[in-house]
């Protein structure tokens, strides 16, 4: 990513970026629901150049794709786990990627960086919403 | 569940119920998060009744919740993975217990539950306002 693209990665804020983690799967379908989460926010005001990030199994993972938004001269990056709860992968496994990142040689990239870390979904009436359509979809 | 208990579980259809699949975890998180769900989901028109089960690590389990509803008179069921995306855990893992469910001593239980799997999640506009939220709660 060049520095051009770095810019106005969030629009409220040029200097912010946001990347979507993600659980990652030998199979396509974790990748391919990130990706297409990804494109949506895009869309929304304010969030431009949305990274995707994979905690195993897929790629980029989360210490390429944090280095490379230092690299482009990103100062502040929301990290987004996109799970549905809290548990082992987003208290432990996620933290200790987002704490590596910027550690040893990455430590002179990374020590201007705010690194923010987001909660997952949790209870949401949005996610009943989607509840009550997966199981109306079903029962057709 | 008594079999009075066992009715109205969905009110479009008084024989279905819905089963909420969480990933289950050592921590608290996710059932917590299950059971909040389930709380709101009955609160919706047509849910009466939801249950939650649990893939691994907190109970009641996906065979038990089952067993129990076919036990109380239910003829249809919808298990709803409480996922983003499908992965080993639903393609693989969660069939493998809804398939066991009415095997063995429980085939006679079972033999007349129509027993429905939904899809997880899976990319959703609702899913990317929580993102936005979830980002803009972050950085507050």
């Amino acid at each position: 990513m060049t520095q051009e693209e770095g810019k106005n990665v969030k629009g409220s804020d040029e200097n912010a970026a946001v990347v979507l983690i993600g659980h990652g799967s030998t199979l396509p379908y974790n990748k391919d629901v990130l990706v297409g989460l990804q494109k949506r926010l895009e869309m929304r005001d304010g969030f431009k150049g949305v990274k995707v990030a994979f905690m195993q199994l897929n790629s980029p993972s989360i210490e390429e794709v944090l280095r490379s938004l230092a690299e482009s001269g990103i100062k502040k990056i929301v990290a987004l786990p996109v799970f549905v709860a809290d548990g082992e992968h987003t208290t432990k496994d996620i933290p200790e990627k987002l704490d590596i990142a910027f550690k040893g040689e990455w430590a002179e990239i990374g020590k201007d960086v705010k690194l923010i870390y987001a909660k997952p979904m949790g209870v949401d009436d949005r996610i009943v919403d989607i509840l009550v359509d997966r199981t109306k979809e079903a029962e057709k």
